[in-house]
């Protein structure tokens, strides 16, 4: 038994230390098992209190749902065992004056007896005290009579209601009236995916084989209706929502609630499908549906599975359960969308804005070409590099990026700005892994230094290449030595705006800043790699360039080439 | 893999349409998986949108986290997957204007390049967009450098400070540095108890012996800190925030905020355990607890196991942290009680008003005193006939009671109601299993109607006895024909209510009332058991008297033969 808890003796204890310290307003009563609100007002001024509780284990029930709104009190036994009948009879003492107390009480046994006694000695000490049974579950509906049926997470629903209707000041008779009405009406049933361990007992009460499911257990991990194949969700909520349907009697055209339940180890992204289809299935069958609340209300300790709690309302009802609360596992208000609102995503490809071609147009396309010629002319080299220090891919990747970059339209290379904004757009689509996005951001973030200049070979080009190198650099967090493609492009680019600012001649200034990006490239081969393609490979790179560096190396050396000839 | 999904591949799609479903104010996108906040002003009337996401698998997180207060808009990629940078695009392009996007990333490669690159083209197309990267996993902190650690759950009170901050009205770079400030300032760390299971491989990630958990594990399974013996959770708990406070250099004196998460398959009642031990922990410590925040805020699919983020605070932030938000799975104000509140349980022995002894004093203790002998006597013949149909234990039960009966001082028994309440407490604290509480709850009853009555044999008794039947039928839900106790009571409360209606003498009637007892509890050996002691024996019950029925017919011959002799 793997559990997050310390002594499981002290566990139901420990849970109730944990609630009263994290919550204002509550105070645990000493010798007790019994978290209650706190309340300075003299027991004749105090409203009816509205009570739960039974075992533990079915957290955040029931001391969860203590605080204005809801419960007065609540009643911890151990786990999955009744409270004992003092622990009640303190519970209502505590709470209730002679405007008497409620008791929810889920149908078990234990319960029935422990609280109805309970119930009997506060009536016989001055506390007017109402018991009402909520017995929710429908899944033994063909084979139990509707008196012995347990009483599961719809529980909570009849919490709020009668909460509500103590905190109005109505009287106990018509605080009990209208936490039956509910408690009638709602109807539950669950799904479970697997057994529960108690804690004390240290192993699963019951096994499951790896495809099999439990259909219309209860919270203690009691006997289902049957035991079938794993089934698609949908098709599991279908069936728990028409049982409830059938047998409650709830035909089209009325009002509900909807309450999806966890069990207790249900991730909140198997909830969220079980909650879609559970509204989405009402809807379909005709019901109105008001709320619907979804997350976990009443769990089984580590139980993975889900309840689906229907109950038909009125206006009074859905006042009560709209109320303002200030306990904090009454988490949703539950309201819904009127329908599902699904808008159009907006275009991400480059602006399609027309630029006209520039004079640099043609030169900056037949660059382009050349570009991709030589990235293409080079595969092998670079997936032979990669694959030695590295994922491999580096070879291809490029390759597709220069099929990309020759099917960009001739409009494309209008501009400076135009050619580096649809190149990155290309880049990004065609190469899949990092490389693909960091080329794009360098890109993007050159046409932005481009923007509205005609520039000539020198320093606009210079300037956005450093930029480019920037956004390469912040993207990824790599600086030289890292053994990445900064090793190549950060000496390129200092080199050329140096070159530049020394007065040198634009392509010899190129020219140089090449050269220092061959030798960043060489120097990679005794990096210790530290991140980027060759980071989980240690040492083993060593001796190998960074195939990364090595076809920046390249693509510069093809630029320069071309720009030399077209002079 | 058992899983309360549909198809793998529309898994992510189905979440983010059940959340737009389920919740008012939301859209989602179309050809992407993009859930916005629904926003009728113009892009240019938009406060800074702030943006979050990444691979799903971490429900709530991220698009539970939408809505006015919290975030723009959540890019949800598939599980463990980084969204594609169309798809981050898109979102900033839906949600944000001139004013510009903050987006929330958590340190992973795959999201810091998406999101970076749609940073930037978002910005190149005019929506200054800042990147706010959260790696607040201190676990590796040892063996990573600050800049490769993971972001996990202190991510989402990231969100909660940017989100405040773009609802004041603030330019995009003050968002993004309130943010960062967050981001930076809070450490988390993690244990988890197993692994998950990602939906589309249909297997573990990893493998834990059965007593064997991992510290520091991120939320996608990735390597932890050490394989441990599972320990308590206070242990554990200690670990995790000494941890955290020595990684941050948090002193004691510092206002802190603390989130405990659950990662997804983790039940209620554990996440209690450590978030009492969370808190009580870091007040150890001397820091001043503001808040503290426990649930499921950041999952890993269906990993068990809990993380806890500690938040230095200063005013700003906790303003931030408290603003009012539509956002559901922000489900708690975090505010905790000043200190634990423990107050004294009420008393529930029977109430110690002192009764003047009435003149039946001597009669009804002589009465009890019988019963109690004969009871003690007949306990071999009603274990007996227990063992035969039921649980064995009614003659130990019964014989117990007796004792009790006998240990009462002679002051219980000075008037009829004092002698019933005696009783009563008695029995219920003496028997175990259901008849201590049907004995008690039918004598409580019946003090309840003798209150302030002088009883003589006759009416009165008889009322009460009736009243008290009554209190057993419904605790217990039996009528004549169950096979328990109530085939003998209800007869005899018959029998003698109608006796004396006839005129018949009070002792002639009562005996009458007797034999009634002993022909309903002859009756119950053919009896199908339905509830009660042998409804699991089912048939095999038939042939043998219901134990608790003969048990009335003794203690009421009992009675009726002591009267019968002090008169």
């Amino acid at each position: 038994m793997k559990k997050l808890i310390n002594d499981p003796r002290h566990l139901v204890r420990e849970v109730l230390e944990g609630l009263v310290d994290a919550t204002p307003g509550l105070a645990l009563l000493d010798t007790e098992n019994v978290l209650i609100r706190h309340d300075d007002r003299p027991a004749e001024d105090r409203p009816v209190a509205v009570l739960s509780g039974g075992g533990s284990g079915h957290e955040p029930g029931h001391a969860g749902y203590v605080g204005r709104g809801m419960l007065a009190g609540a009643i911890a036994g151990d786990v999955f065992t009744s409270p004992s009948v003092d622990a009640v009879l303190a519970a209502i003492k505590a709470t209730a004056g002679p405007r008497g107390a409620v008791l929810i009480v889920k149908n078990y046994t234990g319960d029935r007896l422990n609280f109805g006694l309970a119930a009997e000695m506060a009536t016989a000490q001055g506390i007017p005290t109402e018991i009402v049974v909520v017995a929710d579950d429908v899944a033994l509906r063909k084979t139990v009579a509707p008196e012995r049926r347990r009483g599961i997470a719809g529980t909570v629903l009849v919490h709020k209601i009668a909460g509500n209707a103590a905190d109005r000041g109505l009287p106990v008779e018509q605080v009990a009236q209208f936490a039956r009405a509910a408690a009638e009406a709602v109807g539950t049933m669950g799904v479970a995916l697997g057994a529960c361990t108690v804690p004390s007992v240290g192993r699963p009460g019951f096994n499951l084989a790896d495809d099999e499911i439990e259909i219309g257990l209860g919270i203690h991990g009691e006997k289902g209706v049957e035991r079938v194949h794993l089934q698609p969700a949908d098709v599991l909520v279908d069936r728990l929502v028409q049982t409830i349907l059938d047998d409650k009697g709830i035909a089209p055209g009325q009002r509900v609630v909807v309450l999806v339940n966890g069990l207790g180890a249900t991730p909140p992204i198997e909830l969220a499908i079980v909650a879609r289809r559970a509204l989405a299935r009402c809807r379909e069958v005709g019901l109105i549906v008001e709320r619907l609340y979804s997350g976990v209300y009443l769990s089984a300790l580590d139980m993975p599975g889900c309840s689906i709690s229907i109950l038909p309302v009125d206006d009074s009802m859905l006042q009560a359960l709209d109320a303002p609360t200030e306990v904090r596992s009454w988490s949703s208000d539950g309201r819904i969308a009127p329908e599902r609102r699904i808008v159009a995503a907006p275009a991400t490809a480059y602006a399609t804005i027309e630029h006209a071609a520039g004079p640099q147009a043609r030169q900056i396309q037949a660059v382009a070409l050349a570009v991709a010629a030589e990235l293409a002319a080079q595969e092998n080299l670079l997936a032979d590099l990669d694959s030695q220090a590295g994922d491999g891919d580096l070879g291809a990747s490029m390759a597709r990026g220069a099929d990309a970059i020759r099917g960009l339209p001739e409009s494309a290379f209008n501009t400076p700005e135009s050619a580096c904004m649809a190149i990155a757009d290309a880049l990004r689509r065609a190469i899949a892994g990092s490389s693909g996005p960091f080329y794009a951001v360098g890109l993007v973030r050159a046409a932005s230094s481009l923007q509205g200049k005609a520039a000539a070979m020198g320093q606009d080009w210079s300037a956005a290449f450093t930029a480019a190198v920037e956004a390469v650099e912040q993207l990824g967090g790599a600086r030289i030595g890292n053994r990445t493609m900064v090793d190549a492009l950060r000496p390129a680019a200092d080199t050329w705006a140096n070159e530049l600012a020394r007065g040198t001649e634009p392509l010899a200034a190129f020219v140089a800043a090449v050269a220092a990006a061959e030798a960043g490239a060489e120097a990679t081969a005794s990096m210790h790699p530290s991140l980027g393609r060759s980071a989980y490979l240690g040492d083993r790179a060593i001796g190998v360039k960074d195939g990364g560096a090595v076809a920046v190396a390249i693509w510069l050396k093809a630029i320069s080439d071309r720009v030399s000839v077209v002079r």
